[in-house]
């Protein structure tokens, strides 16, 4: 599947699905009936499409072993999102979720062995994406599989190296591909690989590997810190990484999916939700690289499940009884607003940004949140919409004019 | 429940329930069909008891959340094994089984904390333990709750001490007793707390918890490589483990379980085995301290399951199309003589161990197999019964008498 340009296909809006009752736990007790009542508060407020989250280890708890019961299970899900009309996006190695790895013992202590460089590992990660692949490519609202949450959070605790890093992901990627043409094949990491000096996943595994880019905007990750709840920097983040992402692809075509965004206590109070969703989407969605907005997440967690960081418990756009949050329709008239068609993108200016993510990822933490040209970024954003280019492309015609830029400034 | 001096109890005879069909992965498309075809193998076969297995993470997926229906798959266990009269020991915490731990992600990576240490953990598993020991205690056919198999091998991947170890042990013994009075409460060990110096778990946590000891008689552990398959080391390394815990007991007439035994290939070959079964059981089936075999294990596993220790796929006393062996009958020859009657104990010589395993955990490596120690033992062993006395008890002949002994030997 090739993507429309972005500045011409309606914004997709949706929401990561977050079971209302038992978490991610209830895949082991799968309720159609739950979740198809889950779906309708989601397809209530106009959203197109959920991305779903099979957990890894109980579908494939023997590394020759993929459960017919759980992938029928993922089916019957994608099912129940096609009775309400939305699309879906599968991620498929869970793996990491709200601060919980889901690891199979294949791969655990005495079986030590990394999930990103042991070949029989690989195969066994091979084999699986490939048969889920395959399976959820047979229902036509599935339109893309990402090989797994934010799978860079699954180190330390499974060693590799940059270049492991980047092969891992093109191999799997080739599987995703191979077993469904049809289906978007999506990379997902968490922003530490856009401002982590020091990370082994690199801004170039999400800007050249899969069919678009996806970025996950949590103000939690210091930008809060600069000037939360309703700041610039904290209401521009997500715009940010959107163009921190189309400035480092070389394709300046290439699609952006904010894949996820969310409004965590308690850097972002409940009184202050609704005008900070509002703010987050009124500056992002202008942008003329950005694919759609997937909302972090469907539905609150209940406070007798443990161990989770504070904020998890919060992030729904509905409470687990299912009622709805005051900052959820800010969510949905905008997602209403958008329905009425995508302005075409209006020019704006640059700024020059003296750090080559792909080619430098030793200076990230010079673009991360609090640095000069975070900034300087931050402050002249608040005059308009502003790109982020690369000194080596800013005096290309061609590539600005592709990017809908009509003016290039360097920093102060 | 308080069990019978053992010389005076029939011997029980039972097998470690592993399925056929998908190993322990079938717990998470439970059968009750498939495990009453496998329980009828085993009932054929003259058994009285099976051990079972639950997986802790699928049932306890987070720290507060203990699932109903993994609860009554155990218990649909249970009661298919009361329809062939079978009772039913059930270990509760893996944890640990043929190479894998299963631990939930409540314990990994990000929420890295120790089993054995951490007091959150330690209160959840302590429910976990009050739960089920609860639930199973409903079903008139069980008769024992152990607190998982070798948790001594859940170390080092969780770190401990040997207090904490003892600790840990200790306090969830008495939420199982509290749980269900009626149950044998059971704590079970790898045999490195016997036999490895530096090992956090000692042998008085596996001779002073629980209402019995258990040992694991796995002739991998460096006996086979004395004089394996059939030799007399090899051969009597069951009543050897049986002799050192009930030497190490502080009460003279405490039962010792051989609850797991087996004949694993290579160092068993599949020529050798029916001889290494029958000389094995005829040595330790005498042993006045001897409570019960239970024989690893019931099914061979699917050669189709990746990973596993090669000496793994074939420790079933039936095949994965349930095929009986030739070793099996052996095993149920035993058990049919058995059934006639046990005799009463005849007196035996001891041999006097200069070790105390109790106060000298370092030492545990000079009663390991190839030890001087173990070497006369086993020289000795071959005139016939041979009892272990600790030094500092030779001279009692209260405690000898209790014990069965009628002579003292010292080693040469």
């Amino acid at each position: 599947m090739t993507p429309q340009p972005p500045s011409q296909a309606p914004l997709r809006f949706g929401a990561n699905y977050v079971p209302s009752a038992g978490w991610f736990y209830s895949w082991l007790d799968f309720s159609a009936d739950d979740a198809r009542r889950d779906l309708a508060d989601l397809a209530g407020i106009g959203l197109d499409h959920v991305r779903v989250f099979p957990i890894w280890p109980w579908i494939q708890p023997n590394r020759t072993l993929i459960r017919q019961r759980g992938v029928d299970d993922l089916l019957s899900l994608v099912d129940v999102a096609a009775e309400f009309g939305l699309g879906v996006s599968v991620d498929l190695l869970q793996g990491h979720l709200s601060s919980f790895d889901f690891l199979p013992s294949w791969v655990l202590t005495w079986h030590r062995r990394s999930l990103f460089t042991d070949p029989a590992v690989r195969d066994g990660v091979a084999a699986y994406v490939d048969r889920l692949t395959r399976e959820v490519a047979t229902r036509d609202n599935v339109f893309a599989v990402t090989l797994g949450n934010e799978v860079d959070n699954l180190w330390p605790s499974n060693p590799t190296t940059p270049e492991d890093s980047t092969r891992w992901a093109a191999e799997l990627l080739d599987v995703a591909r191979s077993a469904a043409p049809r289906l978007l094949a999506l990379h997902s990491v968490y922003d530490a690989t856009w401002y982590d000096p020091g990370h082994p996943f690199r801004p170039v595994d999400a800007t050249d590997l899969g069919g678009l880019t996806t970025v996950h905007s949590w103000v939690f990750n210091g930008v809060s810190a600069v000037d939360g709840p309703l700041g610039p920097a904290t209401v521009s983040h997500a715009d940010y990484l959107v163009e921190l992402a189309a400035a480092s692809a070389l394709d300046p075509a290439r699609p952006v999916w904010l894949q996820e965004v969310g409004a965590p206590r308690p850097d972002i109070g409940e009184r202050d939700a609704p005008a900070f969703v509002r703010g987050l989407l009124d500056a992002v969605t202008p942008n003329p690289a950005l694919w759609g907005v997937t909302w972090w997440c469907s539905h609150d967690l209940d406070r007798s499940l443990a161990d989770f960081p504070d904020r998890e418990y919060d992030l729904g756009l509905f409470t687990v009884d299912h009622e709805i949050k005051p900052a959820t329709r800010e969510l949905a008239a905008v997602v209403a607003e958008s329905r009425a068609g995508r302005p075409a993108p209006a020019p704006r200016p640059a700024l020059v940004c003296g750090v080559d993510l792909r080619t430098q990822p030793e200076r990230r933490g010079e673009v991360a949140p609090g640095s000069e040209f975070h900034a300087e970024w931050v402050r002249l954003r608040q005059v308009g919409p502003l790109a982020i280019v690369g000194a080596d492309r800013a005096a290309d015609p061609a590539y600005l004019a592709a990017r809908g830029i009509d003016a290039v400034l360097t920093p102060a």
